[in-house]
């Protein structure tokens, strides 16, 4: 059986030593000061150390079940929903108009990394919940918003995004869902939805489903989609709970992992649904869901490379094979622990250095959102924007790869189910398709956000970087170790970006071929920028005779193992984005 | 549900046009007639792809059962596997003197590939089989080889292999299991194993284990071990079977996946043994079924990799999803299908060429080992025994990696169990772990193999890469997109070697360190020459007027692929190598 232990000294190091969250200028933020983030996150870590992750095997084992129409979610699930909701982690981040907490995001990053870890399948209930609430939030009308915000602001009534439908997923231009107006200006709403996550089940009184469907009459292909809330239980008048709409789930998918989620099938016939936003504006409303989920996604692909990492570190030190090369190092013992054996160290290693790496991206990026939300900062929107690709796409790829690898130092026991490490595994699959599979991800980053408004925001990036660079150079130790890397990693990226642009009009798939590439390529940067400053950062904490030194130090040394084995696939990347479209596109179709 | 073709043209391609094998002086290579392989390739991909690949699916969902000590393999299974016993496939390379119809091993890897690739969990029963019956060919006595072999040869008696227990894998000198001498020269043998493929089963008559225990009153550690010959059922002195044997399976493992193979927690109890090759030297008996077992394992890394691919293949020609970025393919269509995307292009392009490259190399391995067992050729053992933990660890990490992107061209439907993509991936994971986990394989590589006899296999290898470089410059087409991306990277193999040699004896850490980068750099480079001997072949039959063009031009359009996108891995590989041990072990174990 796995364990769960939330990180959260390093998660202080990155919001204090890293973000001095404390001295941004962005509203909330001098709200937090180390004593009362620490209170939050010892709060948070406990519930999900000792709720929530005990829970984990459960929601594999057990999954779903649907009987009679009903969904029963695993054993254990809806009261420890109930717990976590009463003791108002949903709300953390949400507008306190509708009874939230309104503290800053980057804080409900942090306990989403939490969630996410201690129980992935768990932490989907709320989090497709907020996305929903976002959307909600941002282009309901103030009756929608007074009616269904206040309840999803803590979780009494859920929600769900149902976009895909068997025979589209990427391309919702092609949806068959129908919504025909009706004269009291709601829709009824009819079609088949698939892989709907919390789709149905019995931790809320109420679900609000967000419905995309096409209005009859109106334009074709993906101008003609729009976005509808979707009750699973009509809600009269004065806010109870009126008949039940006709919505129901069909059935429950049956998956490689992510069992204690609720996977459906929802078949609309007839249901009523309210126009969210604009009528044929759909894919706008939607997207401001999706690029919080995507960040979310994201954040899975941490969250679950550190708990899979957390529990190869406790198999490393505990379980004997072999001895070290160097001179036995248990002698006391008939074999040394794993951990002696340097191909064991690497694997730690590189997964402790992409968990923390991706954890200081993550946050910062949270910081970004948050400063775009509540400073209205169009530059910190527009970085956000083209890095929310990255983030889900380069996060989850390794995420999963670092599952993978945890799993690995398992040897054979990690293969066997009741030990757990194939769950992270299985279930860290996931994160690399939903909400855009991972090389759609990469095509908006190459086909979209990189060239919007003008390259503005990855030049922002590329100055950002240079500047850090400049700004250090007199630090040595920095500049060997961290600055220099840096260095030859950006200017990788660069090339490739000019390589786009260069290529990118005359023959769009050289550009596309790369796109992959151009995704991992970005996130290494980032990660390598993140290290520099977290460098920085421990290197000053020492200097000014912390007295943490061993914490310091290891997080020195844990970057300087990113940017010397990890960063330099930066160089790998760009030498296949430079090959061009050639020998990707060489073959015709039936040659495969 | 997915299918399986055995790629037979392809097969014949690395046989005939790359191999050339009837050419070669191996024995017994001079009757491997294009006909007479196409016969055979032909008559197994028959059965691989109309019996075994439908069975799949049903050997994944249903699993093996255990009732009353007894094990029910899934539905379908005892009937397929009567079947290919019949029709004397798993004798096809076995010794004629026992019953075999001695072909060479070649032939032998490319029906072991179609097997592994349609249906891993089913090829298994009969893998561990011939894996028992090489051992006990090489170090049986006369009267065990003549009870044994002759029902082996067919799989009337199936066999296992015998090694962990719960507390040692890798580290075997652990093992707690006992044998006690017994007055007529037998064994008593007393312990518990686990992870023992086909360990309990319903599709033969009699299980012959291959056990290792210690001899009470032998050397500690693992020059104690020995290796005995376990039946589950005595046999008789008339060759009937006798007695139950004190053998029986304790429990079935719940696993991620291969579940259609019932890998058992075996106890034995005062069982009655039989000392196969000499006392205190099992490992030595071991090896001989390790090192056939690796190879094995090395080609299921291929085989799913290519049955993934086949289906990710079918899937992107049929999938409708947006629309080409040069301009409408499918006009007649709501859509294009996927494979107009260029990053799903690139997928299918990392997958072909793996699995054309890795199928070359496997085979190519299996003439050495030919070489080596029919010619007396010390040199080719030499070789192959360098090779060994390249093609195990390096094939099943990337044939991994490949199923993994093959499930992705499927989007959501991938992650679905229905769909069978998930199979492929949870089958595939189990060849990174057993027979030695790939991490052990590396430290095999680098820390045994790479110095053996003084260096002077991994010199050959460099000397026969730089002679076809040489032999071949003047082909100005072959020189530019083969011989010089192969030349870069055997350079970056040679540099990587130097290193080791140089650090190897004052810091065996910072070897070490590098060790798992070591075994994918030499794999890549082992496929760059392959692709690089297989495009001069496809252009050499090209300009003989070959009549299937699109085929060869096909395979020199793969092959620059892999030149262009996959070779320059080595450089990331040699870079990290060459960073050496200090981040690696920078970090106290407390640290982690």
């Amino acid at each position: 059986m796995t364990t769960y232990i939330a990180p959260t000294k390093d998660m202080q190091f990155v919001l204090h030593d890293l973000l001095k969250v404390t001295q941004s200028d962005i509203p909330g933020y001098s709200d937090l000061e180390a004593d009362f983030t620490s209170a939050i996150l010892e709060e948070a870590g406990k519930i999900t150390s000792e709720v929530l992750a005990p829970l984990n095997a459960v929601g594999d084992i057990e999954g779903c079940r649907l009987e009679n129409g009903v969904v029963y979610t695993p054993k254990g699930f809806k009261e420890a929903f109930d717990m976590v909701c009463e003791a108002g982690w949903p709300s953390l981040a949400l507008d306190p108009e509708y009874g939230g907490q309104g503290m800053p995001g980057v804080i409900g990053t942090a306990v989403g990394e939490m969630l996410n870890a201690s129980n992935q399948s768990f932490a989907m209930y709320q989090g497709l919940t907020n996305g929903a609430y976002a959307s909600i939030h941002a282009h309901g009308t103030e009756a929608q918003k007074a009616t269904y915000l206040p309840k999803m602001n803590n979780c009494e009534w859920t929600g769900t995004m149902n976009l895909t439908e068997s025979h589209c997923g990427t391309d919702l231009g092609l949806m068959r869902s129908k919504a025909a107006p009706q004269d009291d200006g709601s829709y009824k709403i009819t079609g088949q939805k698939i892989f709907i996550s919390s789709g149905e089940h019995d931790m809320s009184e109420n679900i609000i489903h967000l419905v995309l469907a096409k209005i009859n009459g109106g334009p074709e292909g993906i101008k003609g989609v729009s976005l509808f809330i979707v009750p699973k239980f009509l809600i009269n008048k004065d806010g109870s709970l009126g008949a039940r709409n006709g919505v129901a789930v069909g059935s429950i998918e049956e998956k490689m992992g992510i069992h204690g989620n609720s996977t459906c099938v929802m078949n609309f016939d007839d249901a009523t649904g309210y126009l969210l936003g604009d009528a044929h504006k759909g894919m706008r409303a939607m997207f401001t869901m999706m690029n919080h989920a995507r960040l979310g996604v994201g954040l899975q692909g941490l969250a679950q490379a550190d708990a899979a990492y957390q529990n190869a570190v406790i198999y490393a030190k505990d379980r004997l094979q072999g001895r070290a090369v160097t001179g036995v190092e248990n002698p006391d013992g008939p074999a040394d622990p794993l951990i002696v054996h340097p191909d064991i160290r690497r694997s730690l290693m590189d997964q402790k250095s992409f968990v923390e790496g991706a954890r200081a991206f993550a946050y910062w990026s949270a910081t970004l959102l948050d400063k775009s939300e509540r400073s209205k900062d169009a530059d910190a929107l527009g970085l956000i924007s083209l890095m929310t690709p990255v983030i889900k796409g380069f996060l989850t790829d390794e995420g999963y790869d670092m599952t993978v690898q945890a799993q690995q130092v398992y040897g054979g026991h990690g293969y066997i189910e009741e030990q757990g490490m194939s769950q992270f595994t299985r279930d860290a699959r996931i994160a690399m398709i939903y909400e855009g599979a991972n090389g759609v991800q990469a095509l908006d980053l190459v086909g979209r956000k990189l060239a919007s408004d003008g390259g503005k925001h990855v030049m922002a990036f590329f100055a950002m970087v240079k500047d850090f660079i400049k700004e250090n150079e007199s630090d040595e130790a920095l500049k060997a170790d961290f600055l220099e890397p840096l260095k030859s990693a950006s200017k990788d990226l660069q090339t490739s970006a000019m390589f786009f642009m260069a290529e990118g009009m005359k023959n769009p798939n050289a550009a596309l071929s790369g796109s992959s590439d151009f995704m991992h390529l970005f996130g290494h940067v980032c990660l390598g920028l993140m290290w520099a400053r977290m460098a920085k950062a421990a290197s000053a904490a020492l200097a000014a005779g912390a007295s943490d030194t061993e914490f310091y130090e290891t997080k020195l040394a844990t970057g300087r193992y990113y940017m010397a084995r990890r960063l330099p696939a930066t160089k790998l990347h760009l030498a296949r984005i430079q090959s061009g479209a050639d020998t990707v596109m060489a073959l015709a179709a039936e040659s495969f």
